[in-house]
């Protein structure tokens, strides 16, 4: 074998990250992190013209405070397994929304976190696709290990305007601000994240993984000691009726885009 | 109204930061914070070809130590309630200054100063208008907190060696380096401004302001904890003879230019 | 006098950083650091060709734990002289190593932590040099001072991938992410670095000083806290034998480059 696993996306329409979905991928990735024959991930969707188009707002509305709380564990669970990683781990990002978006009941930040979170980042190189984490748009908070990533990525001045504003940046964009690595043509997208792969792959893995640690531990280790806490502002955050009103015209808004 | 105040500094002639004007600055923006009306506000300047000049040396030289306190918490004051403020702020910066210097006993570091502590920099198009914090140019050592400040908007390569060296940029290499946001025709500074503004405020308060908070939150609350002691570490530097010489030095250079 | 002092590594072949080189260079160092006529100091190479070629791998192969100890206080030692030195330093990279590598026994890292470690980095515009801290390509792993200095010029992001990749970036690429502040024709190399020096000895040393060590202090006393951790750490990963196997590969595979 190659030692390289290819993770695609496959949650029709919009690739939500949806409970199902989270839990689905926390057992894939653990299931490929303890096979010591892979060593890499590619992530990618199997649904054309989407990455993710994020956190799967029904799951953040109108439900129970129990299912928040258990929501709110898989998106960590889901950052945690994925930021530490031993396997190298390479986002081709085949569109992470097509403007307008035809979402329902979906925000493309959780797709960008899901890439923020890799080794590395390649992009379909069409200015129609966006990412970015666009969480102000809805009138919610990015959590602050959201912003660590992001901060870690692009620095704090265009982590600042960009959380304020929600911006989904066009890919050459995304670009220029390094938010992605490289952009190729969408039908090199898969081409290029494997040759991407090799690279990283021909180095010994086990000085690139303490590398990794290095790096990333300081981050990692904030929302581990913060955890509970964190499910407790989500909670009492996304719990106001001032929120839940927001992210229903949200939702909305977004049925009528598409009808 | 459009819920968009304009702060006009107006303080010929280079707009110095004396400790007039900072107290006037801190009750007017105090005044805009509560006024729930207002959503955003634009920092310029009402003087032609200056932003403003800096902190106002006379305000540091042959002061009592009673003086520098009162002047260095008046910065201080200025500072913290700008970097934590609720409102958008947007800097259009019609030249900071114009070299060689007409100014007058200043130093354009606390223009840049101001600049850095808003959301957002327009400056207009200029090559012979220039921002920088120049304080090692008069032998001074920027605080902590204009450090802490600026390497949130240029990262900390820029940052160390534009402090060392008291570099002041010019418009196009201000804006390289990320300095400044955007550079416009001086013509259309003022609409510019009023366009970026409105893209800020089509955003909801609430989850900006907290998002903007969470970016801020670290430097704030270190000047916060380390106040008295930044101003005692500023009289007891001000205070020595081979400082005041030089800034008597560089104020006679300044009146030489002048005349 | 000028003021500036130039130091050449002469260590033929290929200037490794020994544990003779290192103690002559803190020795070197701290000569004219307590010599108050010398303000500057222009690091470069007598080895044409090469600058330097980084850590000498024959002092961590088939020593004794109090020979790795030796060697790995002195590299701290350089480290902790230069990143804290009261002169202005200047890098002029006469090319790090010029691929493919007729280095013996050597790695690349050290030359580039030397010039990572200056207060700026001038680099020979040849796109055959490269640069970079490439420990992972030998199995080993940059310590955590080496990355805090790398991440403070380059920012996380580079520094992450780079590290994990082990990558020795062209001259171009390097003075695009950061790694040097400019490229210039070999021939012009010294006479740039003494300009650049004039620059910054244009200013009143006594506040550039402060500022210097405003902006380095944090990752100067993250090492000086957890030096003797260091130590031993260096100790127990260098004395695995899969480490020394690896070490012993790398300077097979460099003896057949040269042979």
């Amino acid at each position: 074998g190659t030692g390289v696993a290819t993770m695609k996306f496959k949650s029709p329409p919009v690739n939500s990250l949806s409970l199902d979905f989270l839990t689905e991928f926390c057992i894939s990735l653990e299931k490929l992190e303890n096979d010591r024959a892979c060593r890499g991930v590619i992530l990618t969707s199997a649904v054309p013209k989407i990455f993710s188009s994020g956190l799967d707002i029904t799951e953040m509305c109108g439900k129970s405070t129990e299912h928040y709380a258990e929501f709110w564990r898989a998106v960590q669970e889901m950052w945690l397994r994925l930021y530490s990683s031993n396997m190298v781990t390479v986002a081709a990002v085949n569109a992470n929304s097509l403007l307008p978006s035809p979402c329902q009941g979906s925000s493309p930040a959780g797709g960008c976190l899901i890439a923020l979170t890799c080794d590395y980042r390649i992009m379909a190189e069409n200015p129609k696709f966006s990412i970015g984490l666009n969480e102000a748009q809805l009138g919610i908070v990015a959590p602050f290990w959201f912003k660590d990533t992001f901060v870690n990525v692009v620095g704090h001045r265009v982590a600042e305007s960009s959380l304020q504003l929600g911006s989904l940046h066009s890919a050459p964009e995304a670009h220029r601000i390094g938010l992605v690595d490289e952009l190729v043509p969408e039908e090199k997208l898969k081409d290029r994240a494997t040759a991407v792969m090799q690279q990283w792959l021909a180095l010994p893995d086990h000085a690139r993984q303490l590398t990794k640690t290095m790096m990333r531990k300081a981050v990692l280790d904030r929302l581990v000691a913060h955890r509970e806490e964190d499910v407790q502002n989500f909670i009492s955050f996304i719990s106001k009726e001032s929120i839940q009103k927001s992210l229903r015209m949200y939702m909305e808004m977004l049925k009528k885009k598409k009808g």
